[in-house]
């Protein structure tokens, strides 16, 4: 619980809770999963994020193109025959990692029967290998 | 970047994505809102919860039925006159704190202008102070 004392700094200094404004960054279906596909997999190209689970071709365009004006990735064309269209993530995208990986940690430990075939509860980097947090993700 | 023996891990011991799962849990709009209220402001009662932003007793309902649901918190009904209601956080509740504290962090370094009045970026322990971090907040 925070005490009185920065809840009544943070009612004087802050317009937005950072908790909000982050959800509504990221809160909507999908932009997790893309955030997840290029920093674990390094997807670049949009039939590669058609892999994401129950996504389609519509919803995909909609998140993509919200997900670069708000920085979060960077639209690039190359002018190959034909034209060849990739997106990498920004700094502020990458930023999100750390989010990422306590929405893993979460479930991994608390709904491991859903996550695991054995049904074992395991940390992060047991999943991950520590080798994935020397270069931060 | 995962590399390829984790990804093979996954696919042969995983039955869904964590971050998906987690996802499902709490990705629906004011669910995150109503842990943040239960973990930093202590809040219990559902007249409390109507305080969040935008939220309406309909919605909160839902949210407070599906979450109880999930097991991230407990409705108490204690016998007094009125009968008073209770809804406190499970410690499956209480393990999405690094969650919401990630998301905080966040938006206080890379969306300062749209939190802080004076636009500054600050971290974490500089909002919600050392002290809250030292019980597991």
């Amino acid at each position: 619980m925070l005490n009185q004392e920065r809840i009544d700094w943070m009612e004087h200094n802050m317009k937005e809770c950072p908790i909000n404004h982050t959800f509504k960054l990221v809160g909507k279906k999908f932009t997790m999963l893309i955030i997840r596909n290029m920093i674990h997999r390094d997807h670049k190209r949009f039939n590669q994020f058609l892999e994401i689970e129950d996504i389609n071709a519509k919803v995909l365009s909609a998140r993509l193109k919200e997900m670069e004006e708000d920085g979060l990735i960077e639209r690039k064309i190359y002018p190959d025959k034909p034209v060849r269209i990739e997106y990498t993530i920004t700094e502020k995208g990458r930023a999100l990692a750390p989010i990422l990986d306590q929405m893993s940690a979460f479930s991994m430990r608390y709904c491991a029967k859903d996550i695991f075939k054995d049904g074992k509860a395991r940390k992060l980097e047991q999943v991950y290998g520590y080798e994935h947090y020397k270069k931060g993700a």
